[in-house]
């Protein structure tokens, strides 16, 4: 691995040898169904409580990301997850019932492609044969956790965001078919002094132009080298605000589609309740691991740049006065690279 | 780096080339008071809230790690960082200070080790010349967080411990002076079905015995390689179930120093309302940056393994009747190597 900047380039290309994606009814309603390899017709996942459908979530999409990628969970060496629930125990308690290796991570939604860094970087450098990154997210575990009591069906702001329900892993490798992880763009915090927890879109867009800005920088390359960038997730409001703040930046984002996750897994003309689009740990990560790599093995998209963002608040950081810090690592994806 | 079973062998030996350890008045009065770096007189840090109080001891052992390293912290290229904050904001908004590319980590109390595994890697594999790994607890964060809200002075059983209030964090590099690190151990998660939250000690250990066993196994060491072997935290309840766990095990400790961080911190004679010991994840980090790494640079101690436990419960997760996962990550230094 080389470092320049803020950025990791991997000089084994670790490959992305098999992905597993499960998500929830409403994402199954969504544009990009036929690409998860599961949906639930129920919201509480067959499960007890909120929180033991986020962990059954993240436990079957593990599980499906072995499978797909032809190997038992047992040969899986290093589990990199985690997710945004308090302690991160969907994915701890996932990683107990994998019983393998694991580091726990947290990024807010960033931790799909933190967890893919990570789990990128200890195949690229160590020898590591089969490492699993994942995360996952249910709608329920985060507006109790976060917002209300799910109970309240309390009413949120036009440009607030919905949490979806879905979890994502992927088997990263040293060898093997798929696309390869060719580099990683670690974020800094940024904080624009955003105070109000319903508009993470506009918090989380200066953190997205700033590592954007970055790998290019540190890369030498720019938009027209990628076929498609995502962020994930800004939604409707904090895209543009991204795409005015790289404008700022001189990025130019012309020669490539820039488009987010947070508005590709809902139809957000006939799926009014998700307001601005989605969010959540899962979003990206089933967006990336369930329809854009399945894009790339077709051939369809050669280098996708997935740029995931996260809010580090807590609710207690919001109730003590403090702006939300926010957070966006990349990954640089590549098809026959 | 050479990954060998659950193991890391860092190829390329990293340093610790600058450390920063910053404690409260309780920590202060106990043994190890003449290795940190700063002892504050009070509890509150001088801040308003225990959460910004928690913050403040982490950004002061940040800037003291820097500082001691003879780098100014914006030389840092990375921070590994975690705590045992909701969305661990303590980490998250010290990063946000430092102004630095973070990777978020967490394993509750075995944060400690698995930031410096983690900082190692990214110096190892990638030629990062500075990467910082940190963390911190406050003993009222976590009180009011995982158990009671702090006014209430409840009471505790006597295999309770008490969390440490102290940050400590480490500046490793490619090249200096200073204890490199050798190896590292990643845990897989225990979970033996205790269910009662005071009672850590007896949750953690199987977690360390595990990875010792796994650590000398992949390593081919044996305890009499080491000077000191410490785990952090289990305390006077847990230490003695590790140890009889090590010995069902077929693991030999003999030739070998075998302490724990959370019996080192306090003076359990005198202060009795530390119970069984001291935890958090603060108390791994002080313990082994200010004392054990002073030790090692006298030349008293050559060769030291630290296992760090954590607990990766959160009182939701107990609340719904779950038992406690655990885990624990080991990593080995040594002095002049």
């Amino acid at each position: 691995m080389k470092v320049t900047g803020q950025t990791w380039e991997y000089e084994n290309k670790p490959v992305i040898i098999g992905t597993g994606t499960i998500v929830g009814p409403e994402e199954g309603e969504g544009p990009l169904a036929e690409d998860f390899d599961y949906v639930y017709d129920n919201i509480r996942i067959n499960e007890k409580t909120w929180e033991k459908a986020e962990r059954r979530l993240l436990e079957e999409a593990a599980r499906k990301a072995a499978e797909n990628a032809g190997i038992t969970e047992d040969e899986v060496q290093f589990f990199v997850g985690g997710d945004l629930m308090n302690q991160i125990i969907s994915s701890s308690f996932a990683a107990r019932q994998m019983g393998v290796p694991y580091l726990g991570v947290f990024g807010a939604c960033s931790t799909s492609m933190e967890s893919l860094a990570v789990a990128s970087m200890i195949v690229d450098s160590g020898g590591a044969k089969y490492v699993m990154a994942g995360t996952a997210s249910h709608n329920c575990t985060v507006e109790k956790q976060f917002r209300y009591p799910t109970e309240y069906g309390s009413q949120k702001p036009p440009y607030a965001q919905y949490t979806i329900t879905g979890a994502g892993c992927s088997v990263v490798s040293d060898q093997g078919d798929g696309p390869s992880i060719t580099h990683a763009t670690i974020g800094k915090v940024m904080d624009l002094g955003i105070k109000d927890p319903f508009n993470m879109g506009s918090a989380m867009a200066p953190a997205a132009a700033d590592t954007i800005t970055k790998h290019f920088k540190d890369t030498g390359r720019k938009a027209s080298d990628y076929d498609l960038i995502v962020t994930g997730d800004l939604a409707s409001v904090g895209l543009p605000i991204a795409k005015d703040l790289l404008k700022q930046n001189n990025v130019v984002m012309d020669g490539t589609i820039f488009d987010d996750c947070g508005l590709m897994i809902y139809d957000l003309t006939k799926q009014k309740f998700v307001n601005a689009g989605g969010s959540g740990c899962g979003c990206s990560a089933v967006v990336t691991y369930g329809h854009i790599l399945k894009r790339m093995r077709k051939g369809e998209l050669k280098r996708v740049l997935v740029v995931a963002t996260g809010a580090l608040l807590s609710p207690l950081s919001y109730q003590q006065g403090e702006t939300i810090p926010c957070i966006a690592h990349a990954v640089a994806l590549e098809m026959g690279g």
